[in-house]
């Protein structure tokens, strides 16, 4: 049995999660209040973050690119990297896009602001970050729009983690409230699809104290 | 014959550079300046951004993370990622931290701010934004001492990518200044082994303009 620490407003567990999900894999998923700095967890993973893995044999696996390769590796009967080398680099490509770029203009800036930097006690959201994040997205989802116009999936012709990760970031946002659908069609239909898998729709039914999601975010068709 | 496009102050570049190197592979080495946009390069890599590498039978592999991956599979005599699962594991786990925390926390904060905003006609530094980077610098530099305290290499008892990527980001800390040796000892004498190879010392050579380092920053025996 596998064990994943995670917490639910989080691009990179939910990744995580689904791949979990999608590979058909148990898990025992046990929620962690990462800003509450709890020493035990610390001595799990030295950054004090999640996602953190506990896989077969006690190995200890630590941050959403790690536990991505891994599972990857050792669960290799359905994949999502892609087969060949050049399916492989645009996979990677475009994860590192949205875990890097997307993770700090977009999500950073609204999912940090408005929910974690309270509860790490870091004081009241900016504003102006939420304001760069808005601004951010827009364009950004305009990209997501362009590869969509010649693709079925963001890397090709099949779901990857490209759509995982990106799908991961954008539900966190969705559940803001953050994402004005009908602005994006291409984008919408896209995501419509990833939410109607099992494995997302699991996700869908998390929810965080203090925070509302709006009606449409966990239906399939909306 | 390999083709990377790269710019000299760049962590992700380096990193690439020195597997290349390590790897015994030859490669053609373009800079490339992202910030004047050039429309053709664009076309290689959506986001802009440096390190691309043109591989064997025509590839695009964009980014530090597709590039690394992709080196390690196709020329795998040399390997960075460990051997074990769980090794590959702790290297993905500190390439991340190094990727993600350090370079948002640190050198994003520093480099970006003194070197690329300017190019990129974002307007001045912010001294603020500096001043955060430094104090961050601090606690991430003792977690890398903490590392070394049990170990020889920071994910285990050889060089892995997890040091290379470390040492990238120093090296370009480093070449502003911004680093105070005197207080890192542990640190330091792992940091010489690593610029004392043949690997990293060609690196060293580059020259920024505008931007002179310290005596120390080429010196193997600082």
């Amino acid at each position: 049995m596998l064990t994943l620490y995670h917490t639910p407003l989080s691009p990179a567990c939910r990744k995580v999660r689904i791949m979990l999900t999608e590979k058909e894999l148990n898990v025992d998923l046990i929620e962690e209040d990462v800003w509450q700095r709890r020493l035990d967890f610390f001595k799990l993973n030295p950054s004090g973050e999640v996602p953190v893995l506990m896989g077969e044999g006690g190995i200890v696996v630590c941050g959403g690119y790690a536990i991505s390769e891994y599972l990857e590796e050792m669960y290799p009967e359905v994949q999502f990297f892609g087969n060949s080398l050049e399916e492989k680099a645009e996979v990677r490509r475009l994860v590192e896009w949205f875990d890097g770029n997307f993770n700090q203009e977009v999500t950073h800036n609204m999912l940090f602001e408005k929910v974690f930097k309270h509860l790490y006690g870091y004081g009241e959201p900016s504003s102006e970050a939420i304001r760069a994040g808005k601004r951010n997205l827009s364009y950004h989802l305009d990209y997501i729009a362009h590869l969509l116009s010649h693709r079925n999936w963001l890397a090709g012709d099949y779901l990857t983690l490209a759509d995982i990760t990106a799908a991961a970031h954008l539900s966190c946002l969705d559940y803001l409230g953050d994402i004005d659908w009908d602005l994006q069609q291409a984008t919408r239909e896209w995501y419509a699809l990833i939410k109607s898998r099992p494995s997302f729709r699991y996700i869908m039914e998390d929810r965080v104290t203090g925070f509302r999601p709006p009606a449409h975010y966990a239906d399939p068709d909306f």
